[in-house]
């Protein structure tokens, strides 16, 4: 506030005065005031930022995959709320890479965002704390942040693999493998918990060969449904850990002369006319609930951060409902 | 410049020398110019913008929906070619909504974003004209510009729909029915074309009840393909002008008892499984030569507005090849 009033040539007092709406500023001070300080943000004086009010709002959205269609409904619903409050939204992707996350999110701070929704790649967050001190509204979404306490709106991931594992269960599956994203990801382990969970709770054994965890490239999917159909203790049924495993699952699946039970974590489009049972999330929700704990935030409501899980829901459509045993 | 070598206190040829990097300027009047420019073009002085060299690059990215999958790719695309300008990605939605289109360019334009990249909503771009004349470079993606010369990078929507076509006359058929996107959406009406131009190559009449332009809404679509074929002229194949029909005209000929042929433009996650024949575009191929195009105008290579044109391909899956009256 000393760097903006020596600059405007005005007392702290004016400063404060135009900074909080207050009367007693004619139009040319408020002017110079207001010209200080966007001239001052510009240099990246964080202590400029908290000045800045009155002008357009923009948030920032850090996904993880521009491309994958889980990201499509939750990037218009964030963008819903923006456009309802005269909002921007400018976005990027992290590709799944923890230190392009990084230069991401500083970035879009140094662009001078009001707020910054994260799809985080990586575990540790501290880098974002000098920004969330000096401002800057932040929520994670769809994974939490990791060593900083912050929002976070998630799937209810344990809770949808648990109930989607007791589904293949109770159609008489006994041996049923997991394949999963990258271990360091949270929502990744979250489905395996629920997966262990759900065997634990019918007393099932779990083999080591039937969890596969890492890379969801398809080539790596399909090595995986290859070795678990094909082991020494086949499985008869699959847990797919997210849409991009599901797709690759069933292509390797197609020709395979036993028919293997599937139920996939998250929806996707035309799973209907496939007859895809899934586990699905809500990502516009997701998306929605997000954003509008952001502007909750910036519009001076300062609650402690918290964690909001929203519910799954298992679609059968009848890749969950094949009994062991059925040959194609 | 005279404004901002008011403001910085120096005289004209200074500002010229500071923004053209000439030598002969002390590192504090550099500062004291460069806040000057930064403090005006916050006020949306145009004059100001082609002074901003040196800043972080922003492009703007207006899309037609974030939800739709087919621009997954491109944004991917676009984002890559930012990314390695060490620029930033700012974009939003029009949601097919032409007012809504105008009102995010300009406020794209009021963020002092460098370039524009933008698949159009309505067929008059004239209220870009001044942002283009202030520097601005603007390219337009799928659709071209409507009133203005400007540059713009399309998919061949005549050719693909006529291959498209005439690969369903190849296979017999005579009645084809199509359907697709409002008549004042480009590629609508060029898809259109190519549809006529393929039954007219073949020399087969079209009755007008099997052309259905408008909403892309599901009931709209699913009414279309009922009337199609089950009216007195029953139309023994469709096609698809773009994924949105295609999904919806799958759903509802999936318990049709006379099996249609079906040719969709574009191509589907999924399709592979689904056996659906589609005329496929490079989405990610234009989203990166849209973006190459635009920082080639960034970096000062002043061509003539040009139209590029890439090609489609025609991918047989089974769905576009069933002969005519087929039974289920």
């Amino acid at each position: 506030m000393k760097d903006v009033a020596a600059r405007a040539g005005v007392g702290l007092k004016t400063v404060s005065r135009v900074v909080n709406g207050e009367p007693g500023v004619t139009v040319e001070t408020e002017r110079r005031v207001q010209e200080a300080i966007d001239s001052l943000g510009f240099r990246r004086n964080d202590s400029a930022r908290v000045l800045r009010k009155g002008r357009t709002a923009s948030i920032g959205l850090v996904l993880e995959d521009l491309a994958d269609p889980f990201y499509g409904p939750l990037s218009r619903a964030v963008e819903e709320v923006a456009r309802a409050h005269g909002a921007l939204l400018i976005n990027g992707s992290s590709a799944e890479d923890p230190e392009r996350e990084q230069e991401l999110a500083l970035a879009l701070c140094a662009r001078r965002v009001d707020g910054l929704i994260v799809i985080p790649a990586g575990d540790d967050h501290r880098y974002l704390e000098p920004e969330i001190k000096a401002g800057v509204a932040t929520v994670f979404v769809d994974r939490p942040a990791g060593r900083i306490d912050a929002d976070a709106v998630l799937s209810d991931s344990f809770g949808g693999s648990r109930a989607g594992v007791a589904h293949l269960i109770a159609h008489g599956h006994r041996r049923i493998g997991f394949i999963g994203d990258q271990p360091r990801i949270h929502t990744a382990t979250e489905r395996l918990r629920g997966y262990r969970t759900a065997m634990e709770d019918a007393e099932l054994p779990v083999a080591p060969s039937w969890v596969a965890l890492g890379s969801t490239a398809p080539e790596a999917v399909r090595d995986a449904v290859v070795d678990m159909v094909a082991g020494p203790e086949p499985v008869t049924a699959l847990f797919a850990g997210n849409n991009r495993v599901t797709v690759t699952a069933l292509r390797a699946l197609a020709d395979h002369q036993q028919r293997i039970a599937l139920v996939g974590f998250d929806d996707l489009e035309l799973a209907d006319l496939l007859h895809i049972t899934v586990i699905a999330q809500d990502a516009a929700a997701l998306g929605r609930t997000a954003a509008e704990r952001l502007f909750r935030r910036l519009d001076g409501i300062d609650d402690r951060p918290a964690q909001v899980t929203l519910k799954t829901t298992l679609i059968p459509r009848g890749s969950g409902e094949i009994p062991p045993g059925t040959i194609h």
